[in-house]
């Protein structure tokens, strides 16, 4: 039995938004026969091209209302700030029994955001595919990006069970585990293991930039793999800062009291209580599974 | 012409801390045919019997006034706290013409520490070679540690000349490049690139744990990266920390700032600032040479 056999393949995909995540997963269904047509939109026309030539999507259409109309899945893939005027304006026009999922990084917000806007007989499955680096566009793009990785799903007490069951068996279909959490708490764990990070490396490499630009030709292995995601794209994470913002103004103020905690114990010269609140740290680190 | 054959080697070297920079350094210099014979002092006798076992040093001695007396050449690679006390009992024991090095990750503070004990007949060359990772201890020594990797040197005023030039060619022959910098510039930009981020890695860890445990559960490549160094020894973090205080409390006083007014854009949804900021971070980041 081959990849796939199990699973009722759809008939017509849109990707809106085939960057590194749209365009995998286009590639992705494509690879595993699970998808008949996919059809791609973004504004911008290079990259509908490309894509087209490059075998990422099947078609394009720039103007999304044209591009999901006949759909059976559509993917949210374009940065989440854009998913509600985006859906705003897909939504009357998709047909009866579609479903759309999303890719975004940040749930509540998409929930409250767009939820509401779609036609009683369109289901909506919000997920969060934890897959990708700090590069970005279809160029970033990988047919097997989603094999192995987790795909968290966030339904709510509005999601259609039977929509539900068929994206869950989608992502297993494209090699990813499920996790099922609650919108908030997936909001909280992933501004506390994804987004505080990039805002502290963001913060970190302008601290010391301000304090010494020379200082950045002394970098060695340690400082760049820790600022690594500090590569990332600026208006991403910009957006997916604002929409997460609650949670990073706590882990902000948490962040600050356990500088000002090292930094008292740097005045007082308490090397023990610097010792502990190390140890604490590494013992936390040393435990994740799998880690690096 | 064989590696070494410019170098006049050194008859009895002495390595007080065998650990992953003491170890890797008297195995680089077997290797390379630059000592005679190296021996190993530390508090622990396993640690030594161990390392005449595995090769790592040829004989030991635990009384370092012992191990020191006869050395023509002297590193210092315990941790940076406990050099004043070592150098305290050895210096008077030292013989005329000896050369003492250290491997300490701060150097203002230890040359304030140590220059002053020294008999005027034997000579202090400050150095700081830049290798190693999160792991200590021995076990984690190479025989190529220090091939292609930089060694800071920080000579002072009172830096005997001759000396200087026999550690320069020394480390050349290890494999290092040499770069001369001022002791308080050096501390300035050790701070910012190892010294301050392991602080900060430390505490973003405590941060995540403290605000939800479970969240560790969560982490992706992007996360155990920017932590790696978080696995690192906290006595040594503790002591080098100490050592550099004034630099990092500086450190943190500018990160506050940093985070203050990434907090400031997310309460006024200031979108354009917060990626303004994150920009200026991806500009400097993308620009270190060789950065992973």
């Amino acid at each position: 039995m081959s990849e796939g056999d199990e699973f009722e393949k759809f008939d017509k995909v849109t990707v809106l938004g085939p960057g590194m995540i749209g365009a995998s997963f286009s590639r992705a269904l494509k690879k595993r026969g699970l998808a008949t047509h996919v059809t791609g939109c973004s504004r911008s026309k290079d990259i509908l091209e490309s894509s087209v030539s490059s075998g990422y999507i099947d078609s394009y259409d720039t103007d999304p209302v044209a591009a999901c109309s006949d759909a059976d899945l559509i993917l949210l893939a374009t940065p989440v700030e854009s998913f509600k005027p985006l859906v705003t304006k897909i939504a009357p026009a998709l047909k009866a029994g579609a479903i759309v999922i999303d890719a975004g990084s940040v749930k509540s917000r998409v929930i409250s955001d767009i939820e509401g806007l779609f036609p009683e007989t369109v289901s909506f499955v919000p997920c969060h595919p934890i897959a990708g680096n700090e590069r970005s566009g279809p160029d970033a793009s990988e047919p097997e990006l989603f094999q192995g990785a987790c795909c968290i799903i966030t339904p709510t007490e509005n999601t259609n069970q039977d929509a539900l069951i068929r994206v869950k068996s989608l992502w297993v279909a494209l090699g990813a585990f499920i996790e099922e959490l609650d919108p908030a708490y997936h909001d909280k764990v992933y501004a506390l293991v994804s987004h505080f990070p990039h805002l502290v490396m963001f913060t970190l490499v302008n601290v010391v930039s301000d304090m010494d630009d020379s200082a950045l030709r002394f970098t060695g292995a340690g400082f760049d793999d820790s600022t690594r995601i500090a590569k990332s794209s600026p208006a991403l994470w910009r957006n997916i800062c604002m929409m997460n913002k609650s949670n990073l103004i706590e882990c902000i103020d948490t962040m600050v009291a356990g500088l000002t905690q090292v930094k008292s114990a740097l005045i007082t010269e308490d090397a023990d209580a610097l010792e502990v609140f190390f140890k604490r740290a590494q013992t936390k680190r040393l435990a994740i599974k799998g880690g690096r």
